[in-house]
């Protein structure tokens, strides 16, 4: 299995790392290619890229708290999902607003939800059945699970 | 007839039951592909994977309350949207928002609209002629049907 | 000439009706194909089926009062554009917002909204001279024409 | 050199006349073709084809003053994005919105916007280094250019 | 290694001539087609025009202060990912508010972020490795960097 990491100099946090500790504690054999862009409008094509030898990309991004920058996040957002329609491969987008809390809690969000997608790309490569078993169950990343109603 | 479904961890309600359920009631022979996905900006390529082998899919997310979630739904039914046309299959956005009322009613519509609208997946398939029968009457799936005006 | 109406069940009020009287009235041989799906978004898919035998597509559909219907209408439109330049080929989007008057106004509203346009969608097939005739001329579908200024 | 005219009949100004004005004033000799369509979400489409055998477009539109027409216009300029990435050639998109004046400036507007888009178009073609003296300088069309700063 | 600049009429400052300096500055030898436009709308076609020939392309635009500049700069961003798509080129946005604050401050982030931008451009195309070491370092071009966090 082949994993993409594509990330931003504009990030304030190198998410990449938690990544990196996420495969290490998964067990299974990745291998890694890795590509940095300077911000989260240029995700898309570095995940398009990445997937031409990739089975799964990674986008990592750290959107502004200005609106702006929402804009931003929202055209990128919309760039992965075609670069996905156009590759026919997943990309998880993992991106952690400047304003989910302070700096103390936007560097927890980022560790946590970086390390859990990391988890999901190589269950949706490698074991598509555990993420079947969470089906409905308001699983989040970064924040506490929610949980299943009823 | 192969449907497709796919659905995300994200999710609160285990909607896929209730299309099982549907199609168990529908007495059609349906054969079933599952897939799925953390969230529901992932069902665009889940869908479109499925579509390989389906003759039409069921895309099953719920949304959250937020800002953010409603503007992850917009971008996911835009996904929703290019992957039907580039595979020319229909695709049945069944998303339920975690904002429509209180953890009862919610359930509740996701129970009838992922019900529904399997059925509306079999008829498009099966018995498009259903559908033509139902054309502008005010059909709603969820909450009750508005019926005709005049 | 043939002619695809695609159409829906979430609409409250049968328009395509209205549609055939148009083409009745126009007394042009036009041969008809109607898909009638769920709701507004999939319309987009049901044109573009429709038009691989069709010359040109009328899609009606009758979007909610809410901001989520609103939302639902702007990913239909784009669809539906997409769905024009893959085909290469035309689609009359015939909107009716449920909010742009009273049931009484709604119900004219859809009547000579889907009436108009469906005498452009023939026009534009079979006599585009005529729409050349009233360009810059304020007209309108469903209520009064503006007229032109100056 | 032939050039694509694409206009409305829900426009309230013959644009059409100051696009021929500005050709004739350039002293080039121009081919043109006309296609007229019933609103400004039709001229993607429209262009598309007009670009099938015409170098370059000019889209013609006029939006309306509400907040489901800016909609319409956000929609339609998406089009005529996509339709000139998939036709490789340029489209001049003039849009006079019924709300940038009373009738007297729309009209203003119109004819001085159309007029200057229409020489744009021309050097497009013809004269591509008369752009290249104009950039960063604050052009506009149909209001006064707001020139460089610094 | 050819670089494309693209730049617009209506922009208030000659952007491009930043992209030159940071080009003589960064020591590489750098070969330089230029294509003018009139507004940022007409940038996407104009990059995917330049990537025919070129590694990597600028596009260098100035959005007005109005909401539907606003609007404009968000269909351009769309158009610039999308162009990036198709061609499999990176596209370095660098578009400069005109309400990013008064015309000094503006004149300013268009100088540096453009020169910072056209470095960067450089480093994806000669140096890719520079990128990495700045991934999540909170790098801001045209304002002074957020610097990491933690």
């Amino acid at each position: 299995m082949k994993l993409g990491i594509a990330d931003t100099m504009f990030a304030r946090v190198d998410m990449h790392k938690y990544v990196l500790k996420a495969i290490e504690d998964s067990g299974h054999a990745v291998n890694i290619k890795r590509y940095t862009v300077p911000g989260i409008k240029d995700l898309p094509l570095a995940c398009s890229k990445l997937l031409k030898e990739c089975d799964i990309a990674i986008a990592l991004g750290m959107p502004g708290p200005e609106k702006i920058d929402k804009q931003c996040a929202h055209e990128a957002s919309l760039g992965l999902i075609w670069a996905q329609l156009q590759t026919e491969k997943h990309i998880m987008e993992v991106f952690v607003h400047l304003d989910e809390g302070d700096e103390k809690t936007v560097s927890k969000v980022a560790k946590e939800r970086s390390y859990k997608h990391a988890l999901n790309a190589i269950d949706l490569i490698k074991a598509p059945e555990n993420l079947k078993r969470s089906a409905g169950q308001g699983i989040r990343q970064g924040f506490e699970n929610e949980g299943p109603i009823e």
